[in-house]
């Protein structure tokens, strides 16, 4: 299922990103539509109770998302994204599985499943959707704003 | 306004959070039901544009509720955050305000604001709330879960 | 896989809402967790444009959600829900099915899908989701409210 | 700051809306980016325990986030929202005001709050926010998904 021209334009762009960098961010498989990423844990990722901070939980889900929504469209940035936090997130390695529920030429919707992998065992702990702009129309938006 | 106990104590409990310092989290003023929270910008919080990561700021949307909560009930866990972003989130410094909208023993809402300082203009760049858990309730659901 | 016990009990609770009996909800088929209603279309549930209005999308995931989470809690309340209008609601019959995605003692987060079946063809309208309370700790929270 | 111009063309969208018309809405004030609707109580819009139902409650935020973004670009569609139940939902009378928090070509972003009054004292029992896009465009997408 993966398609490695996608995977490798994907690669590329999660590269320019500072953050993604920082999290250690693996594009793992890529396909029209859907993405999985992956990292490992790392101290510095943490609340205050040593779970995966919760605003860690939705960089994940918005990138994850926005890669999804990349596959169709080009270039494309979040307008509006939520996270419920199902269970304690913590593990040693993360995976992030997202794809695209509705495609449409002004929005796209996207939604995507965070989960741990603790002691070998893996466990869904967020799930969330985000809401898309493919960025060509935003750039306009961006010039009319001034 | 400041209470200066207060600050202390959401002081004391941002430390303890691995991720709020990799994110140079000031708390600059805390009163009853509210928060404001401050950091300047570093480039390894960007997107692939060079904004800030929609997760860094669902990041401090999420810690200002939490902090604004906590004011109220002690420690508490997100369970649902939104965050929506209203304009490209570009400036030298972040401020985020959040405040209680309806305190609850067994629900908090709470709403926060995220604003960017740009060549000494301040513009309102994000805003989002989120749903939150007392966390000793919280603690022996997951321990139910066990 | 339908459970005509917790059907009838469902059934019996839908007939208590006055609004559900406005929407002629049909209580199509329950088991632990998941259940579907449908309605038959009808033109005072129409916005402007004669679409469906998207309160009554909104009720309708509203209403699965909590009947949903009724099969694992008993009585709940809808603390936050969000739907999202994915196509043109349009059609002559409605369905929803709605499933518990993380039961809990606190909270139980539920989902739900929209379709629309127009001249005989059945398309996915709105999706959401709803963060619900089971309603005897609700109501001690009321009772504290005075 | 009533606008009565804005105020006859949203009295007059609302009777194209055949919910709208079973809900009794009121146009009680409009004003550039922001209105103000009200609607006595029925008990047909009741859920089980007799309190608005929470989807009556979100066709009144999604109703008036609408009308707030119409003041400023013509017909709109709602992409998604959200509704925040705080409290019960329990009066003779109900109240709903809007405002614009961030317009756009593309996207609006609009915020509701809706409040009660009961035995003449007025509270806020729900709030929530809507994603709207204006029409002319949804529909070019529209054409475009056939």
């Amino acid at each position: 299922m993966n398609n490695p021209e996608l995977q490798q334009r994907l690669r590329a762009v999660s590269q320019l990103a500072a953050f993604n960098n920082w999290l250690g961010l693996q594009v793992d498989e890529v396909s029209s539509g859907a993405v999985q990423l992956s990292l490992p844990w790392r101290a510095e990722m943490g609340q205050y109770a040593g779970f995966m901070h919760a605003g860690i939980q939705g960089a994940l889900i918005d990138t994850a998302c926005g890669f999804a929504a990349a596959t169709l469209s080009g270039q494309v940035l979040a307008s509006q994204y939520t996270v419920r936090c199902l269970r304690p997130a913590v593990g040693e390695h993360f995976r992030v599985v997202a794809k695209v529920i509705k495609p449409g030429r002004q929005q796209i919707f996207a939604a995507a499943e965070l989960y741990a992998t603790r002691n070998g065992e893996e466990t869904l702990v967020a799930c969330g959707d985000v809401l898309l702009v493919p960025q060509a129309q935003q750039k306009t938006e961006s010039e009319l704003q001034g």
